[in-house]
């Protein structure tokens, strides 16, 4: 999928018509909205041209989304912080959890994060984009910890019913359980290169976590 | 413990006379090897200094060295292939395994990579290296290659022995198996700032895995 389509799958999530049409979901300041998906929108055409993050001025980006270089700057401080907006517009959304077992939902969490590795691999583009952030240390961080608080909840959540619910032991903190299920999915995809990220991955992690690695 | 200690501590396990004397051990060519040792000592004292990795030019490298260029440049190609060398001397010594069994020797693995999340989290000077290093995607990239293909090595022997004797199931890859017990640990040392280290962490994930998280 490329980052026009997850960027319009990613309106569709927030409610808002995508730029192909539809009739437009009305709510909180749609036009304002509109606004900022022209904006984002520019630094992703701008991204496929080749410019550089670095070489990106907020005028160029104005300039590009055809608004004035004040409409960027009443939403967003600087470049570092709408950067942060584009690259939660090219993620993977979060999966829906199916909420019928711990184990289902682990999963879920998982193919989420698999998804994502993959996404990564084949877009140049998000390749690119990622490896550029990576220079911007308060845009990554930002980044980095927003993506990383969300799935942390996330899976802090399920775990807490997991225990209450009698399916999990409780003998860990949450935090650490969480790491368990997701730091081994994480080395393959964020931490390598090329570990393989196959089909059933999430269910052999998930499962052999429950089950112990003891005969 | 400093860079500089650690960078002693790498000398001795590489049968070299620290820099405080002791009679050297010949191997090699130890005349060779104690002008790398100055070498690699000279950017550590520029780092020290607050010079940058990037403004830090062979010739000046050289001067503090008390060496000529041409004898860096028979040594390494350029700067990057002699600040991976200056990384691995600050690193961590990769820990002894006890060979007794599979789960302390994956404990001492697990120990080995938080022993150096800690070093990072406690070195300011350290933390900038990493930082700049990442700069330098080939320096990078060839550093990080080594520590994780030479842990893999390990890591795979051990659990291989373990399959072998019975002591662990062996129904995934080993490379996958390994991710289970290191992906953890890594996930709070490499991808997280915060996440705490405490003693017994390293017991506390392997035991975990080997018994499962089903009551």
């Amino acid at each position: 999928m490329g980052l026009r389509d997850r960027h319009e799958r990613w309106h569709e999530r927030h409610g808002q018509a995508g730029p192909s049409g539809g009739s437009p979901v009305v709510r909180g300041r749609p036009r304002s909205e509109a606004v900022e998906r022209a904006i984002i929108e520019g630094v992703m055409s701008l991204l496929e041209e080749g410019v550089s993050l670095g070489d990106m001025s907020i005028e160029r980006i104005a300039r590009t989304a055809g608004v004035g270089k004040a409409t960027i700057y009443r939403r967003w401080k600087g470049k570092e912080e709408l950067f942060v907006e584009v690259m939660r517009a090219t993620d993977e959304p979060d999966p829906e959890l199916p909420g019928d077992s711990v184990r289902d939902d682990l999963v879920a969490v998982l193919e989420g994060i698999r998804r994502r590795g993959l996404a990564k691999r084949s877009s140049a583009l998000l390749q690119s984009l990622l490896a550029q952030a990576k220079n911007y240390p308060q845009l990554w961080e930002l980044y980095h910890e927003e993506v990383v608080a969300r799935r942390r909840a996330r899976v802090t959540e399920v775990l807490r019913r997991g225990v209450e619910a009698g399916e999990l032991r409780g003998h860990l903190d949450l935090s650490l359980m969480g790491d368990l299920f997701t730091g081994p999915m994480l080395a393959r995809t964020i931490l390598s290169h090329d570990a393989p990220l196959p089909d059933g991955l999430s269910e052999s992690i998930v499962d052999t976590v429950l089950a112990g690695l003891r005969p």
